[in-house]
């Protein structure tokens, strides 16, 4: 039995969407957030700089005390996640297995589609683990570059996003996938546009709400659970205090934000 | 008489723009670039951060015997010039300057659009300098945050950049501008467009080269010009090598870029 908190962080602020689905469905669990927003976006970086950064962050969150650590980023998960569980000694979840094992679940014809940054894409964390787990799974996957811009500017409909979707989503229309991995925290919140531009019969693939179960499994078994009757809260930390912080944050948590420190990693 | 560089900073990879119009009036003279591809953009970050990075990239190139600083990015001219020129003991140059001047001297009707990131909008620099100047001038201001992830992938036409283009230049065609300042370095590449887009007897004013004649004019006052008869060369730093640097970069300098170095400025 543990009160410490659950550390989770993100290039920004969509990891919130994590967060969200540990509170609900840990509800007395406290949450500590990083966004990264005075470096923000990782998905265009290298992976050097993406390990270095994620690092940083890891420290700061076991000097808050966490007891588990969440790499919300994908970009992050996919090219830092074995470097943060080297350097700390909580349990680090990332948030790519969680989504191949729902990907995996989710499929019937043993196609799937991922997208993501281009840094996730581009390092392959997605197809190989896939193909890891099942030789017999084909896997398409695509860079979707202008998404989070899109995501973060509020355009989560409408004509453009639609023709930019269209653009994105061809190659998955010629290979008859059933599943469609959300490679990204951003995306989320263009779920009924991707539902309206794909086959209706298409799952799509979020990891929160997998992370959330995955989180939950590993503090049952490893006896880390918080023993509080009441609610926990969430802190949330951000390296830079932007103008539109405050619409962004709330876009993704649902709901209004109130603990917010801004501070200085760098 | 001085052969010692003239430095050159931006968040990213734009202000090559610059460094190729300094180059092309100013042959014998060596620039050394610094583009901060490990943080960008700044164009949504807070006025604080945009200026602890510009003080950090100053005295980088400071170091490296800068005779004269070129702000590159509006971003950081718009919030952080007074800083760096407070900071450094060498001449600090911004692009907004270049800008409102030549803004001035192309309008006749004196009604002048702005368009930048949302960070240079909402700085009120453009407006408050041309009013400044003269304050019978109008000023129609207009943040574009997408043109920027448009650039870098390299969409510089096409239906979708042109739809959301049309939607930016919306408020300037009720305003009846005969000019058009292009506040963010990446917008040159979009020129044509823009000029598709707009009333063919819209000037488009973009900073580059009147920032080149800004520094002809100081290097030539202070007595600091290259007594060089060879040509200069350009030393190139990035604080992050991502796979599409040669690519965005060449795009900007619109020819080959030889001498980079990756630099941890962090």
């Amino acid at each position: 039995m543990n009160t410490n908190p659950i550390g989770i962080f993100d290039s920004g602020l969509g990891g919130l969407t994590v967060a969200k689905a540990i509170q609900k469905l840990l509800p007395h669990e406290s949450v500590i957030y990083f966004g990264d927003t005075a470096r923000l976006p990782y998905g265009n970086k290298s992976p050097k700089i993406i390990k270095k950064y994620s690092l940083q962050i890891a420290d700061f969150l076991i000097s808050k005390g966490a007891k588990i650590i969440v790499i919300a980023c994908n970009t992050a998960s996919a090219l830092a996640l074995n470097e943060v569980q080297k350097h700390v000694r909580v349990p680090v979840v990332g948030v790519i297995d969680p989504g191949v094992k729902a990907a995996i679940h989710a499929t019937r014809n043993k196609h799937i589609g991922v997208i993501g940054t281009v840094a996730t894409i581009r390092s392959k964390e997605y197809e190989n683990r896939i193909k890891a787990t099942d030789h017999t799974m084909t896997v398409i996957s695509q860079p979707c570059p202008l998404f989070v811009p899109l995501v973060e500017e509020g355009w989560l409909d409408g004509s453009i996003t639609k023709a930019i979707a269209n653009i994105y989503l061809e190659p998955f229309k010629t290979e008859n996938i059933d599943t469609l991995v959300l490679g990204c925290t951003h995306y989320p919140l263009l779920k009924p546009l991707l539902i309206s531009q794909t086959n209706q019969k298409i799952v799509l693939v979020d990891s929160a709400e997998p992370v959330a179960e995955k989180i939950f499994g590993m503090l049952k078994t490893s006896k880390l659970q918080s023993n509080s009757h009441k609610n926990g809260t969430l802190s949330c930390y951000i390296s830079d205090f932007f103008s539109q912080f405050k619409t962004i944050a709330e876009r993704f948590l649902e709901g209004p934000i109130a603990d917010v420190t801004t501070l200085d990693l760098l």
